[in-house]
């Protein structure tokens, strides 16, 4: 079997999306139930209904274009990601996905095969989290809780007036929830958003699972004091552990746990003037590990140092915890049809694990999910700079196509 | 001569005026020029004129009580500090050097004693810079310019408010200045504000400057990125180079610059999410030296620093230089009229710089000027924990009046 997707039309339609709430950049801002986010959305539909494809909206907003097996009971194995894009973000994150779906599925139909799954190319509602994050894959998955809905990323505001804009009710979001019986499997594909397959010039990265993701707000406190007649060494002087901590961090991760990354990305000093010694420090750390045990060991490991480090400048530390996102790996199966795939477009192709959340990890307790990767240019993403070249994304569109086809051979009814 | 202050009168007045914006935590709030602090100098005034002292109120609003020498052309021996405080300060932070010069005053009418000066007992304006910073010393030494009063530290709009309160033209504050050669020089008691004499204890501060301050805003500019697809050996990630400056600055301080004081007050990353790599890290940095030159050192070795922790970290470095406040020598001639003050009352004393800025920083370019410190209750200031214990405040009061006798003796006509 050589089928392959059309490319023209593929292209076309790549653009035509690319087009819906462009911001001239190159890049598009269409956050999830924004108007932008909803026009995509309509012209998914459109599309897949001039392919005659039969469309879906579920209670949680997920579209989809459907391709049905000639078997009636036949399960359904999914191919998909989302249109939503982070305020001003990059044209490839999400969409390219979606729009390779759209085009497996009018492949496989032109080609007139009979598969033993039906096939459904679906649109996640609000992967990147503009309002609760990963709303419509957790949402058919039963990862959704009424507890989430309450205390919403984007705030409660924020996501009454998207269900309002999208015509949707909130408890509509949690009766979305599929039977996972009727699921026949899960694959994405998405740009890789970080260097490594352009660093190692691979064409295709066979995702072997979603890191866990651990996030804490540390705060030192030490004594604000007079900055002029308090002496160097009479100080409490909560920065020094803050610093130290952000050094030390950073090492210990480079030394001790390859494979996991650490982040500050927030610190303010407090009360917060030039002639204060700051009697408080706070900082936001964020952690990753590609499974539980390292993220668990990990977390110890920070901690851990985090208190030493305290000691050392004679400060108190406080520790809060946040979110958790629990490490999701991907199905063997998934993973050997995305490498069968790729192998037999003769594509160089590596294992490695996504640093970033993706709907996949939604789908993976619930179905065999598989992800593929495709190079992109500096490792830049949620930038309007976000590019992959077209020939990586021809590429990935077919180790899509091929990849759903070996899940029918693996699992075919 | 054994003169000394009515210990009495002096802690009664001392403890009236800490009533006037008293906050009830033994601190009080009597920003400049507020409605707190315009009562506790009308009430001054009114004290000075019991006692039967001349009073005197300029354009820039510094309130004075005189005591005339009996040569009408004699010069002017200025005894001083301020009456306003931080918000929610302490209650011996300027007003103890206020109510101790009134007191010399008195002290000196009651002995009937004929002196060379003139004393003047004088509360400058807005020593804290709610509005402007040392305005009313600078305002009579000519330290003030229309700039500054362009961009005060406060804002305009504060400062026209203040002035409309105080019923002040800003044209007065400019032509507030005196005659040099009308001042016979400056003494000023004040609390230290730091651990130095209470760990030592020693009874008597003779500070031998005050240190000249210099503060910059600085940037490390990486590249903001992913925090989970971004490996970390390929980050460029701009807390590294903060974090490295804040820790490499203090240990060189401390290793190198024996007297000096460096801070970071303030830190803040960007775009300051958990899950970006921050782009940007701005600190605010402040370092203080005792004189001219070990401040241009000590600004060359930092800014250096600075630099050369960028490169290490692949940073690019910004430098925005603020505020310079040049160090501030105290006159030979206060000093010695200080110690022979404390020798005379047998009291421990000990040469040292001040942290903090004063008015005395104003004077000493302009005529001899002077400080006394007294020890700080665990050295803290600016706040409503301020304390001195009243036999400090005693001795204090008792070395300004006898400095200020030295001073006559040493240079009288």
């Amino acid at each position: 079997m050589a089928l392959l997707v059309n490319s023209d039309r593929f292209k076309s339609d790549f653009d035509a999306l690319a087009q819906i709430g462009a911001t001239g950049d190159g890049g598009v801002n269409r956050p999830a139930l924004s108007e932008a986010h909803l026009a995509a959305r309509r012209w998914f539909l459109a599309r897949a209904a001039e392919a005659g494809l039969e469309t879906r909206l579920d209670s949680a907003s997920n579209h989809s274009a459907i391709l049905r097996s000639p078997h009636p009971e036949a399960r359904t194995l999914l191919l998909g990601s989302h249109t939503d894009s982070v305020p001003n973000g990059g044209r490839f994150d999400g969409a390219l996905g979606v729009i390779a779906a759209l085009e497996a599925l009018r492949t496989v139909k032109d080609a007139g095969m009979a598969l033993p799954f039906h096939l459904e190319a679906i649109d996640f509602t609000d992967e990147e989290g503009t309002l609760v994050g990963l709303l419509g894959s957790r949402a058919i998955t039963g990862g959704l809780s009424q507890e989430a809905l309450k205390s919403p990323r984007g705030g409660r505001a924020a996501l009454a007036a998207g269900l309002a804009r999208a015509g949707l009710a909130e408890a509509g979001l949690l009766a979305a929830r599929r039977d996972p019986q009727s699921i026949a499997g899960y694959l994405e594909l998405h740009i890789e958003q970080g260097p490594r397959l352009v660093q190692s010039a691979v064409a295709i990265g066979v995702v072997t699972g979603i890191v866990g993701i651990r996030s804490f707000r540390l705060a030192y406190h030490g004594k604000a004091n007079h900055a002029g007649t308090t002496p160097m060494e009479a100080r409490s002087d909560a920065s020094l552990g803050a610093s130290a901590f952000v050094l030390t961090a950073r090492e210990m991760v480079m030394r001790d746990y390859s494979g996991c990354v650490v982040n500050v990305g927030q610190m303010a000093f407090k009360p917060g003037a030039f002639n204060i010694i700051p009697g408080l420090a706070e900082l936001a750390l964020e952690f990753r590990a590609p499974d539980a045990p390292q993220l668990a060991d990990l977390e110890k490991a920070l901690l851990g140092l985090a208190q030493v480090v305290g000691r050392q400048y004679r400060l108190k530390l406080s520790v809060e915890p946040l979110d958790t996102c629990v490490p999701a790996p991907m199905s063997a199966r998934a993973q050997a049809a995305i490498t069968a795939a790729a192998d037999s477009l003769a594509l160089t192709h590596t294992a490695l694990p996504s640093g970033a959340g993706h709907d996949a990890q939604s789908l993976a307790p619930f179905t065999d999910a598989g992800m593929i990767f495709i190079p992109s240019q500096d490792g830049v993403s949620h930038s309007p700079r976000e590019f992959s070249e077209w020939e990586a994304c021809m590429n990935g569109a077919n180790v899509l196509l091929r990849a759903a086809l070996k899940m029918c051979e693996a699992d075919g009814r």
